[in-house]
């Protein structure tokens, strides 16, 4: 099935080349810009982000005209592109798109776009441009470095993006946005694009439109995977049934949760996810353990990993904070490692052999498991203290009982991501960090983009966790959120400056310090000037907290609310202490 | 006298080099952190701007515990580069600083910096970067790519930077920091310095920080000097002292504004500026005639300018809002070009012959013109209007009245920076607007690196004019502002949405809207809680403006005030709507 889709896909893709190599007009002549934009309904594309320009507003006219592609102004680029992230990672099949002016607006997304590329998010970066004739000729316009180097900002954005498709006329215009658009669905990357003023408005045929793009995976050579799969099953054998499958963030990139799901069901292996991975599997799943992350793991989940006689790696990521910094202890001979674009059995690698297509052929050939390992319960059990302190310990459990099937989640970088680790999302919930990336502010943004996309696929409620200190770098989108009618509810861990730092490095440093802000006062100065679209709660103890959390009003997400929670300064969730006293040794400032 | 020190300055130099090249130990070792520290000292930096991250945390350390450098935490990494820009640009002979962390904190900070390249101004990124073990093995950190990749940042900064000192070791750190700084003072220009966690507490000789480094370019070739004097001079006589100075961003970038001045007095010439050389000569002198920006300029200034027999062209720079669209009507004939590295008499260049030197050596040469050919007053007249709307034509007149002699005056790009040229600024008052890069945000950055530079070198009020879409860009700095306790003025030029955008393209489109802000409610959440450190307004009308500014209080800026100016949607500056037509003609979207 599988590999009878791959294969369509290819055909498709040689179909648009011999298109190509034929160099006909089409009958029904497109604008550029509005080649652009149909590629983009195709691809489900709802939304594009971004700043206006002038080199981009003759496009902008031409999306806003656009029966199913709405502008999402935001405050500025940083924003937009990590609005673009979000969107992309909870619309699953689609992709983000933002949208810049040349030089001042696409260097602002640099760090967005760069993000999306470590954490491997679709996202198209659309770069308005001068005109070809501006760019042959090189006049000292605003938004240039003044020397006459046009070419500088493609040269930065090639170090972050998979692909880049220059447009200079009309004639390859098609193919390049189309080659693009396929290498940034199918390989979970940014693409950038340049689009010259001159020629949005210049008429191409519309015949390739008619050739759907595909997001399939090239087909894997079919005698290479049945040795894979022999070997494997081999494995698994030998293992006598004691297998543990781990998912990882590359099963969310690269689309194989399905697949994923009809292996653990039908053997029955237990299941656990590393951090960039969570949600991957249903965290209510009877099978599932929890979260793995190295030697910060709980210590049942350790144990039951590491002892596990063959581990099923699928989509492995092994950065630090997603690995309790590289202690991971499952030895290469027990692993098997599925790629999107490769596979590992043992120490042989498998290039070419992607787990799109292998997993289902995999699944087909096993047989339920006929004992079954246990696996430990993963809950998350409110503990009792005998104080009234909003503790980290405390919070992400409490919170735990606050979540609800298709809420969408997102853990800012610090202590949010660390925090609700431990805690087991709801049925069809999606968790979103940026746990590699570990861009702070990002969330503001993402959750933006989230919110949307979340309309978009029927998801329910999104619910934001950050601190004061990440908030402050991106806090303006709050205002694109009001604007646009969106309901997230936020809470602001307010623990009075960078807690990740000061547990990194310099706990009584004033250089972690951040100015206070009236956060309650923040919704009504963003947009709500008039207090009817949005709400704003303290909540100084657990009393507080937990009666908001209990009131039906607020868990119905009817309006835009933030809830500044008062935590101590240092306080931290325990993976956080843990992961910040190993980074600490490799990082260590050695004073001679 | 300047040929002197410039030697003087190629004698340091080559002491430095010998002192390199002796590779001996200094008496009393400091730490690299301590030495670049320490040079920065030297060149008079009080403040470091920039965002504590794990990579540059132990540096922040040495910086906190500094005597004279102070941290300034920003919100964000953009913010803080935009404030070491604005600091370096008030605080001349000095430079900007901005510490940022390994990717996510540099990449955030791109577009400031290369803003920094295209209007040359002297800044210095340090980003805080992984250990050199870190970089040899290339283990999957967080703020990494993901890929191995480690110098994919180190790329990027090179399209953006003049210099870049990559520092791998102690043993030659010492000589590559004083390198880039050398580069960033005598070119002007953003130089980039990573600082990997293990070398910041290295101890290296101190030898070298005896020699103080030098901001003085290179010396002239005397021979060619002296040749290209003759011909100036030969010029001025066949002229029959019919000649204009012609002032420009240069003057003031590469550090000539008092060589200007003798020249000009001395020879009585009548003298321009260019919207970028804005205030490098007093705009109350007698003999200064305004502002000249090609066809868009006020006739009277045009004609004289154009029509001079001879034009001393000092360090021009001739981007598109600069010249009026290219429309410089001076012939190559009747020009002379002084820039920092080059001179061009009419069609013939002189390399090597830069006019930190040559200016005064000219001088000396000239005599005083023998007839005044007559200057227009330059003055703004409050011009009658029969209605209280505060429209542009009447808004920058009026506040002409309010600037005193030492205000420190930003304008951000759009109407602020097109209205502002025709209004003369007051004695010692210093102008600060980014006419090439235009990146809009980049002003409340900008202000506060500039209150705080204006502080260092007794300068006055800052006052900041911004529109209502340019400050959502870059809001949260405000913050910064309060915390450090600055006083700027804040002028909130409330024209509902991007309006320098609807008079390039799309007036009636919605891209162009933004999210309506409660502009009086902003200091007091973003860190004046109980009100005592700041106050805002809101003016409606003529009546309303113009009490605020007879108010004494008001003017005296004891505390940071926010203004919000009411101002139709739909006006702007006549010089920007001139703009507009002429950029509309060459970035007209053509519709086939």
């Amino acid at each position: 099935m599988a590999s009878e889709s791959s294969l369509q896909a290819e055909v498709n893709r040689l179909r648009l080349q011999v298109e190509h190599l034929q160099v006909k007009d089409g009958s029904e002549p497109v604008y550029i810009g509005q080649y652009l934009l149909t590629r983009l309904e195709q691809l489900k594309v709802t939304k594009m982000f971004g700043v206006p320009g002038d080199f981009n507003l003759g496009f902008l006219d031409l999306v806003e005209d656009h029966p199913t592609i709405d502008w999402v102004g935001n405050c500025n680029e940083l924003n937009a592109s990590y609005a673009a992230d979000g969107y992309a990672r909870v619309k699953e099949h689609s992709l983000g798109v933002v949208l810049t002016t040349f030089g001042v607006g696409e260097l602002s997304a640099t760090n967005g776009i760069a993000g999306a590329f470590s954490e491997m998010v679709p996202v198209l970066h659309i770069a308005g441009v001068p005109s070809m004739a501006q760019q042959k000729t090189k006049p000292m316009l605003h938004h240039t470095l003044g020397d006459g180097r046009y070419d500088a900002y493609i040269k930065a954005a090639e170090n972050f993006s998979i692909s880049q498709a220059i447009l200079t006329s009309k004639e390859n215009a098609a193919a390049e946005i189309d080659r693009v658009l396929t290498d940034c669905i199918t390989r979970a990357r940014p693409v950038y694009l340049t689009l010259p003023t001159n020629l949005v408005y210049e008429k191409i045929s519309s015949a390739r439109l008619k050739i759907p793009l595909s997001r399939l995976p090239p087909p894997n050579d079919p005698d290479v995977q049945t040795f894979v799969i022999d070997e494997i099953v081999k494995l698994v054998q030998e293992a006598d049934d004691d297998v543990v499958v781990l998912v990882d963030a590359c099963a969310i990139r690269h689309d194989v949760r399905e697949e994923v799901n009809e292996l653990i069901k039908k053997t029955g292996f237990p299941v656990y996810s590393a951090p960039m991975g969570k949600t991957s599997v249903s965290e209510n799943y009877e099978r599932y353990g929890g979260i793995y992350v190295g030697s910060i793991s709980h210590p049942e989940i350790k144990e039951k990993v590491e002892s596990a006689k063959l581990i099923l790696s699928i989509g492995c990521l092994k950065s630090d904070f997603n690995t309790g910094n590289f202690t991971y202890s499952i030895p290469t001979p027990r692993t098997v490692e599925f790629h999107s674009d490769h596979t590992k059995v043992q120490f042989a690698a498998f290039g070419g052999i992607g787990m799109k297509e292998l997993l289902p052929q995999l699944t087909s050939r096993l047989q339920p498991a006929k004992r079954q390992v246990a696996v430990p319960p993963f809950t998350a059990v409110l503990p009792q203290e005998n104080n009234d302190i909003i503790s980290q310990a405390w919070f992400w459990p409490r919170m735990g009982q606050f979540f609800k099937p298709k809420d969408v989640i997102l853990a800012e970088t610090g202590t949010s991501s660390f925090g609700i680790l431990d805690v087991p999302l709801p049925e069809n919930s999606v968790f979103l960090a940026q746990i590699l990336w570990g861009s702070i502010g990002w969330t503001t943004g993402a959750t933006l983009g989230a919110a949307f996309a979340a309309q978009d696929v029927g998801l329910g409620r999104t619910i934001l966790f950050i601190g004061d200190g990440s908030l402050q770098l991106t806090v303006q989108e709050l205002s694109s959120m009001i604007r646009h009618g969106l309901k997230p509810i936020i809470f602001v861990l307010n623990n009075d400056g960078y807690t990740i730092e000061r547990f990194l490095h310099g706990k009584e440093r004033k250089y972690n310090d951040i100015a206070p802000w009236k956060w309650t006062g923040l919704l009504g100065v963003l947009g709500d000037a008039d207090g009817t679209k949005s709400k704003s709660y303290t909540v100084h103890n657990k009393a507080e907290l937990s009666a908001l959390l209990d009131n039906n009003e607020f868990a119905a997400a009817d309006k835009i609310q933030l809830v500044e929670v008062m935590m101590p300064r240092l306080d931290a969730p325990s993976a956080l202490e843990r992961q910040a006293e190993l980074s600490g040794k490799t990082n260590a400032y050695v004073a001679a």
